[in-house]
């Protein structure tokens, strides 16, 4: 199943993605005298009972929505984390062995943008870049949960786009943060496919400025596989249902492809980040 | 005015702390048939005019609680943000120049615990380490404010405890956000003092392991000072009300006194943290 938020009256709503278009979720489950989810972070935390509920709305639905604006694909959660350097051929472009351990990171909730948001590029700083990643949505409250046992704790993947600026991430010390959580610099859609639906082990993941190609890589390179990731972080404190983990980034970024060609965002620009079996996440900037 | 947290049947409740003990602010304005916020985050929130209602709870207060047990001072924020290096005497101690920017890192709420709260330490890791902070609480949206207006931004003060897994801390790509978020590794308390009852730029603050003084310095040694936090985070996101800002920690950690007598925390041990004008946060250690 694909979940979406969409807009509705400037309110986030949900709604499932299908070949007729998106299903109002609220309004085809009260046509039905059903409790429904009313936003993502919801159906996350009532688990199968609402992909249960949800899944009935999809037979004889008659509320449809046409491309409606789209809201962030997850909100409301208490973390956005994501792991540095965690495809093989991106940790080789940056010249830096690979990790023994996972790099974790995160940004906060202002950070959050839609499919096809608009991003603002502050004049301030000028090496702004993209990173096309595999992002997992918790499903259950995990902690010191094994390698073994880890995909049971996931709700559904998203696309994301952890936009960086280049020129204040490695200054600050070296921590990350401040260059990774600009507002609007964790792009989240366009929908969410659940667990049930993907297998996200080698999954084709491409990145585009512009039409053009940059990114070109599978989730098969990633270092630490998702279940390894949620082993690691649950070993350090409990990951919350909702909580969302951006993967890493494959090979194709800091330098846009290679290191004498750099190319950083600038306004007008358009990124779209495709990941096989879950679609496209359009950002723009201005 | 000192606010405080504690617990009563196991939920956060906000009391004022006088010489005659502690003002429950629910009762008591229960009593006068007044509205008072119920939690720090809704004094907060609601700002001057919370100020003035608990103000008034004070004259001829007779709902009081002794010694009860304490909640975190706020809880509910947005952000718990932390900054390195800031006082050039631990700058020093470190071997590393004056940055010439603040650092900013983060911790996630699992982090908060309070007053007299019990903190375990998990044997897979070694290098505890203690380090005292004078917090600052926002409270307003805070977003470009200046140097000069930011002082207008603060809702009060408390002290912290930003604990750290030092053999953590340097490993993960240097990120050094997991060694901190740790359950219960921002101990904040024992109270928030109001802004309008302390200026925070010449304190005292030390630290001591089991009665021992670990740290003794004063805020004035800050390189970078409240206002001037404010200003630099502000100018990439909005600060919101509720947001805290451990503000650094001065010489005496890392290596606990000097660099040829390490001593970690261990369980069994007792942090005190001691700012002029707040109070004592002690933590324990399991």
């Amino acid at each position: 199943m694909k979940l979406v938020q969409f807009l509705k009256n400037s309110k986030v709503a949900l709604g499932i993605e299908t070949e007729n278009g998106i299903i109002d979720a609220a309004v085809e489950g009260a046509r039905r005298g059903l409790r429904v989810p009313q936003t993502m972070i919801q159906a996350i935390r009532h688990g199968n009972m609402a992909l249960e509920v949800l899944e009935k709305l999809t037979d004889g639905a008659v509320n449809f929505v046409q491309n409606p604006p789209a809201a962030p694909a997850v909100t409301g959660m208490e973390r956005i984390l994501c792991i540095g350097l965690n495809y093989r051929q991106h940790a080789m472009e940056c010249g830096l062995e690979l990790p023994e351990r996972p790099v974790p990171f995160c940004k906060f909730s202002n950070a959050l943008s839609a499919h096809r948001d608009t991003v603002r590029l502050d004049p301030a700083y000028r090496e702004y870049d993209y990173e096309a990643e595999l992002v997992v949505i918790i499903g259950r409250p995990a902690r010191n949960v094994s390698a073994e046992d880890a995909m049971d704790y996931v709700f559904g993947y998203t696309c994301g786009n952890d936009l960086s600026t280049r020129d204040l991430q490695f200054s600050r010390g070296g921590q990350w943060l401040l260059s990774k959580t600009f507002d609007g610099f964790a792009p989240l859609g366009p929908c969410v496919v659940t667990a049930d639906s993907l297998d996200p082990s080698d999954l084709a993941i491409s990145s585009t400025v512009n039409g053009q190609l940059r990114q070109n890589s599978r989730t098969s390179d990633l270092i630490f596989s998702i279940p390894e990731l949620i082993a690691d972080l649950s070993r350090h404190f409990t990951l919350e249902p909702g909580d969302v983990i951006f993967t890493g980034t494959p090979q194709g970024v800091m330098h846009g492809w290679s290191a004498d060609k750099k190319q950083w965002l600038k306004p007008g620009d358009r990124v779209d980040v495709t990941i096989e079996g879950i679609g496209t996440l359009t950002t723009t900037f201005c």
